[in-house]
């Protein structure tokens, strides 16, 4: 594609939601000197930087400025330092993670607009307050590979764990509320075909191999009805004597009232789908492991970025502690942060910045002395899935058998999120406590020995758990290319929304850019 | 129930099978001092031994010798020594754990009727020969909660991993399969219930709801339609730019002849539900455990035993090491192979313990140096399923990306393990390449490392995967009974077969009968 052809749609799509100031931006763009150049045609083949792709001699050698040690700027710190760039990290917060964060006994954690907490738990627990979790395909685990980073499974889905729903009387565990659905889905379906209601759709082999699945599927009696299944569980499992099978299952009418369908299909989507994983000792591994590579001395917390001007030969970027210029700079700052920082990039790029919007996330660790979770209910990891306001609670996939740990008691997001996160500490906790009793009676609440909650809206230098784009188009695709010497990545300008692997991607996406651009230009 | 119930009932039981011989047998068994005695009335709320349940002091201190230190017999040895016995464990093989086998470099590996295997292993790989999964409501749980044993989550089910059957021109990845017969099965459903099919069945809420269910259950278009879904799987999946996802599914009747249904409903059932757990560095974890636990100065090894009498007062074995007197004894060797023992239990005991039908087993270790299943197939953990003979492919759920690690390449039985079986290690390891190379390719078998196989029927002093019942009654009733003060355990007496659980159960059981009856003879 030519230059011109990029410059065109790129206008264009700058131009979606501002209907004609397209042009008077890109004219204000280039006399500002924020014209996109050569960098923008990457080579399709390109292969993301790994160790040893990049020469550390030779003209790849810049400055490079990045705003934000949160997961995207550390992983272009790295990749840069790598390829032999000169990189400064600037953080606002005390500690590098941005929203990867493990909080352990004796930890800080201060929230807009209200009181610190600080983590009393034993020594051992830890609570992964943002993400918590990785998928096989995703980046994350390469970055663990190569930083050495030792993973272990993550339970998203737990047989053994609850169902409950207001359209239920008492809890059900998931192997009961699974077998019940599949169990009813299987024998409507199995009549139907048997009846003849498929005989237009189907030929006779297909009917014959529906049902073989169908009778395995929903463990059908030969008369195709569900009347309930071992796959339900057991008063007493079997052992020495056979097993006493849980009792009937309810109607078809009660089960369908249940409302399990979410439940049960939680873990079907290929971002939640069996198994996941997580860092052996917390998901802050990674932050911890990319800041040994980048080097600690090259990160400089407590740095608010106060402005950010582009200039005819760099950048130059003023913060809580001084000023500094480098030859470019990634900022990797939450969009709705960015915005407010006094910049000359424009104000079409401020707009742009404005457009996502910032998504209320929380969490609540509640730290148990024992742990009867495992001992009493036999959970062992994983999620019960609930209609209440608390939508999950997770049981830790490490550290089993071990004498205390921590459950999250709640993980839920917009207007949940917002309803906690308005309450003080004390209050969250309550109400995580009155609503999981429901689930798992008095001890949930008398057996606490700790807790620690987190609105991440309400999280200084953060302020949302991640945002939300009305539309990929326009202000995504504007803030994909640098605004003259000034880069952008973050998990919010991906695909990967919320996801650390998002922040990896982006930031490999725009090391690449830069250093396209850095290799091409005239010597 | 008064004895003369008990004694009327077990009669009966024993009597079915052999018309007319109880009442003749259970004369001979009285002659013999095998009666039973009071401690066939259990109390009802017995709770099975733990630490401290038992006091060392006072009579309950007998002389017990266990035959067998499979994790039955271990088992045996660990409770009663907790409750003051003086146990000694005699066993056949160079070691203890029977079944429970962890092969590690170096480890020779003996077989019946062929020539002995010696693993090549590097350092820090191993090969669970035996038992490889606990599920979380299983007594093993509790056994590594008490002993110490570390536990980690065992992958059981992992979208990532593939399908093949004999329908299908490659194999699928599971999520892919899933989706698309989960998509069909509620295309099919929901437009049977659209046209009318379901109203005589259903209520207008009943089938409201059932529609809801079906269109997130099947990620079916509005149309009631399945076309595909991201769940399938993608061929680059989200990133900085959006997923391109796989090319959209075969027909309904291409998807429904693959035959996936067994495959997909794998984890369905109560007893191989996700997640499942495995000890940390090897199950023999448990085997070292429990040996420390019994002490290894009572465990001697290499000690076959030629003959078992009850006598008036006690018991006489005698094995390959000399002759050894006790108040009790338990034996937990395989039934077919305690058959064969010269013993004075009468021909009824020697008839029953023939009952039950050896089943043949069997397992390939393939040992790679990279981990390719995990870096370029992106599969973590879990089970490929299949219709060849060799039904199953595991990836191992520990070590995550470390160096190499050890492919299951096979885990058959029945009729594919005496396939197997018959063939020398060569040939077993040449079979399972040349079908293993069916789902990943050429490097199945190129990149093989090392491997070792076992024939689970061809183990000396085993000669059995597990044991088949062809009834619950009789025999199996018979043999949980002690013949005199020889007393029978192992999975084989349980409804737990084949799991190691089943021997754990079945130990309990019998040293509780066991210290009944002790606590309750006169002094």
């Amino acid at each position: 594609m030519s230059e011109q052809g990029t410059l065109t749609r790129r206008a264009l799509l700058v131009g979606v939601g501002a209907a004609g100031g397209a042009g008077a931006m890109y004219a204000a763009m280039g006399a500002l000197g924020l014209a996109p150049g050569a960098h923008e045609t990457r080579p399709e083949d390109y292969v993301p930087p790994r160790a040893s792709d990049f020469s550390l001699s030779g003209r790849g050698a810049a400055k490079v400025v990045v705003l934000g040690a949160g997961v995207a700027g550390l992983t272009c710190a790295y990749e840069l330092g790598k390829a032999g760039y000169d990189c400064t990290v600037l953080e606002a917060a005390d500690r590098a993670g941005g929203r990867n964060l493990t909080l352990r006994r004796g930890d800080r954690l201060p929230e807009n607009g209200g009181p610190a907490q600080t983590a009393d738990f034993q020594e051992g627990t830890y609570f992964n307050a943002g993400p918590g979790r990785i998928a096989p395909w995703m980046v994350a685990m390469d970055y663990c590979r190569e930083l050495g980073v030792p993973i272990e499974t993550f339970v998203n889905n737990n047989a053994s764990a609850y169902v409950y729903t207001h359209g239920m009387k008492a809890p059900v565990r998931a192997r009961t509320a699974r077998a019940d659905m599949y169990g009813y889905v299987a024998e409507l379906l199995a009549k139907a075909s048997h009846a003849g209601a498929l005989n237009r759709r189907l030929t006779r082999d297909d009917r014959e191999r529906l049902g073989e699945f169908l009778r395995r599927f929903g463990d059908l009696g030969p008369d195709l009805s569900y009347r309930g299944s071992t796959r339900r569980g057991f008063t007493a499992y079997p052992g020495t004597d056979d097993g006493v099978p849980l009792g009937a299952p309810g109607s078809l009418a009660e089960v369908f009232a249940a409302g399990m369908g979410r439940a049960i299909t939680m873990d079907f989507g290929y971002d939640q789908a069996t198994p996941m994983f997580q860092p052996v000792g917390g998901m802050d591994a990674i932050v911890k492991a990319l800041t040994r590579a980048v080097g600690q001395d090259r990160i400089r917390t407590g740095a608010r970025v106060t402005g950010l001007k582009n200039l005819p030969d760099g950048v130059e970027v003023t913060h809580t502690g001084g000023t500094l210029r480098a030859d470019y700079c990634v900022t990797t700052l939450p969009p709705h942060l960015m915005a407010r920082v006094p910049h000359n990039l424009g104000a079409q790029v401020t707009a742009a910045l404005r457009t996502p919007v910032p998504v209320a996330a929380g969490k609540i660790g509640l730290e148990y002395g024992r742990r009867w979770w495992e001992i009493d209910e036999r959970i062992y990891g994983g999620v019960t899935e609930t209609d209440l306001d608390i939508t999950h609670i997770w049981y830790p996939s490490h550290g089993y058998h071990s004498a205390g740990g921590l459950v999250v008691g709640y993980y839920n997001t917009e207007e949940n999120a917002e309803l906690y996160g308005r309450l003080s500490h004390a209050e969250r906790r309550a109400r995580a406590l009155t609503q999981g009793k429901k689930i798992h009676g008095e001890r949930y609440r008398a057996d606490l020995r700790s807790s620690v909650s987190i609105a991440w809206h309400r999280q200084p230098h953060i302020e949302g758990g991640w945002v939300r784009w009305p539309s990929y188009e326009g202000a995504f695709t504007l803030l994909r290319c640098p605004a003259g010497r000034v880069y952008f990545a973050g998990d919010w300008l991906t695909h990967l929304v919320a996801w650390q692997a998002g922040a990896m991607e982006s930031a490999r996406r725009t090391v690449t850019d830069l250093h396209t651009r850095v290799v091409r230009a005239p010597a």
